[in-house]
């Protein structure tokens, strides 16, 4: 028999090791400075460090505090870096929920072999975070306040001191949670209808690229695509709809999924429009999948006044929706992901084209906001559902 | 009159502060596990601190050490960062030089406004450079080891604490030294011939796209390359050649520019062939630049045996590149770059072709030879040029 190969430590939440602050943080109010600076942090941190040589080693939750990094760090350099967003939410029934943790866990797992930094096994990402809010989830987000949550920030960083380019061997996950502004209190629009407002992008700033990494969740896909978002919003705008292509298709709203519902031109009937996964152009978000597989099964039938949608995915072009918007056929648009949950689209502005994206005569984007009251229904557990992923041993020593 | 703008701090090298380190480090040898960590830096850091509000603070050189991190920082999350690549030289004359150091200067400037960091007068980089050498230069570069050079790393991170995506309001520029092994004494290649063994890229992975940012010294070009690296690395290859587009275009090697040298089919003429920056897909290199501009000037003649080349600057393909080589034309070729310098690649493997890069009977890449040694003369001092700027005020207390 051949040599056996030394075996890697897997990531294991369940052997973790917990040192608690004696120095508890103020905890910010709602609408408060420190909320609204995305930053200040619960009194804990979880971390995990990874070597090539031997693997995942013990996870621990220890005091938050700055991360001591060498200045020959690769993340520092390399964008070797990559993360999740999510957000705990305290529900009605007083207990502690996260929203499809296992989808995040198998993304940052691929993201993170995407940026040639480690994998793990996904499912343990949930039970990290659960340490996490076990302890910091009483004070941080108490049970005599439900409807309210904290976002959670797991990042892989390679922590390996080296200038050469080249795979790191040394790489740290830390996972944060931060109070977060509820985004439905931000009124993100200037004009008549709150909303956002989109400025499509030029062909000179493109987000991502067939054979890039647009669909993964690496630091790679953002700083660059912050010189078209600071000219957005100098403009006045809220996000960059980014397009691609000689034939302009549209793929993402800021770092935010896009949809629109319209009549289809042969059939009258409303479509869910959204561009496909299959070019790996756009970041398969958990809350558009979750929006896709809602519209599927509950709106294939009339809802109240709402008539049913056929869901699309398929790549589109700005000049569709301005062929749409000429035609009356756009009912509405909105925008979906974690930080800002489910948010319409008042306008967009294609060159000289300034589009309103509601409907004539609606008062507000009535699809909108039932899929979000759904999602809402499951994530503060005012509903039974297999997506949501219950805390439990909450404030235990 | 409208109110007065505040004016923001310019970065200024000449009121920077002095703390000396009082527990200097091992200085490594040649070759040693120390050096080859290219991560063991001098005794002595520079760091500026940028605010949107103030500007430039007092750039400071001190004692090297880790960098206290915010988890939150957006560099962590974002790939808000930068760098550039320089070295040191000590000269046969026993001065200290930079080669071409604005240009460095330049590309950070014009990498930062890139990805969203600050901009800054690009000639005072070379000032803050030349603050650290004076106090480590004596030690880690000692006059009586003339020929030798410390590798530079000047990086650019945005260190504000904030999760939201958008425009940093808080960076620092970093500048570190550190010994890095000569690349002449690594040998790179494994055959018989000493050189880079180049794979060339697949469709699935594209370093850079039109409107991206494959121009600008970012990391985010460098993390999601590592992939492709580290399988050509697994197969016996040292770097990937980076091909583009539907015809295969022929862009950089690993993280420098690429060269060949084949005798045009129709002239019979020798050409020096390198792809074009018009399209912004490859970084405008400083030792690029030198390269041809030292062609255009100096082998626009023979010299010695070598005969003429014409420089020609334009999008070529592997198709191009494969005709050539069956049909006996390719003289040689070679990458460049401040880290590998100018190196001689020996085979570039495309899909099941395996393509020799040396001329049948030639025992080395002349020409990549003697470019080199014009470098080095103008970088050890051998020869005066105004590429060379000469460090003052070495040792001074």
């Amino acid at each position: 028999m051949g040599s056996i190969a030394p075996s890697l430590a897997e990531l294991d939440a369940s052997n973790i090791k917990v040192t608690r602050s004696t120095n508890l943080r103020n905890v910010p109010k709602p609408g408060s400075p420190e909320e609204m600076s995305h930053s200040h942090c619960t009194d804990h941190m979880v971390t995990v460090r990874w070597t090539a040589s031997k693997g995942w080693e013990t996870p621990e939750v220890r005091p938050y505090e700055n991360l001591s990094i060498p200045p020959t760090a690769s993340c520092l350099h390399y964008a070797t870096e990559c993360f999740e967003g999510m957000k705990v939410y305290r529900g009605y029934d007083g207990k502690m929920r996260l929203f499809r943790p296992d989808c995040n866990g198998e993304r940052l797992d691929m993201s993170s072999k995407r940026g040639s930094l480690p994998g793990f096994k996904h499912d343990e990402l949930k039970r990290l975070i659960a340490k996490l809010l076990e302890i910091d989830g009483p004070r941080w987000l108490p049970k005599d306040r439900p409807g309210e949550h904290l976002y959670l920030r797991p990042t892989m960083i390679a922590t390996q001191a080296n200038l050469g380019v080249q795979i790191p061997k040394e790489a740290l996950l830390f996972i944060i949670a931060v109070p977060w502004p509820d985004p439905s209190k931000v009124k993100p629009g200037t004009n008549a209808h709150p909303g956002l407002k989109l400025l499509t992008s030029h062909e000179d700033n493109i987000r991502a690229w067939p054979g890039g990494y647009g669909y993964a969740k690496l630091g790679a896909n953002y700083g660059p695509s912050l010189a078209a978002h600071g000219k957005a919003l100098s403009m006045g705008f809220n996000q960059v709809l980014w397009l691609f292509g000689s034939d302009r298709q549209v793929t993402e709203a800021g770092a935010s999924n896009f949809f629109i519902i319209w009549e289809n031109k042969e059939t009258g009937k409303r479509e869910l429009v959204t561009a496909p996964l299959e070019n790996q152009l756009i970041l398969a978000g958990v809350t558009r999948r979750s929006v896709l597989e809602l519209v599927q099964t509950r709106l294939s039938q009339s809802v109240g006044d709402l008539a049913p949608l056929d869901v699309v995915e398929r790549s589109f072009t700005i000049g569709e929706v301005e062929q749409a918007w000429k035609e009356e056929r756009i009912v509405e648009a909105f925008v979906s992901g974690t930080a800002y949950f489910i948010t319409p689209v008042s306008l967009i502005r294609n060159g000289d084209v300034d589009m309103n994206m509601l409907k004539a005569g609606a008062e507000r984007a009535e699809y909108a906001a039932l899929i979000k009251s759904w999602l809402e229904g499951i994530m503060y557990g005012k509903e039974e559902h297999k997506w949501a992923y219950v805390i439990q041993g909450e404030g235990e020593q």
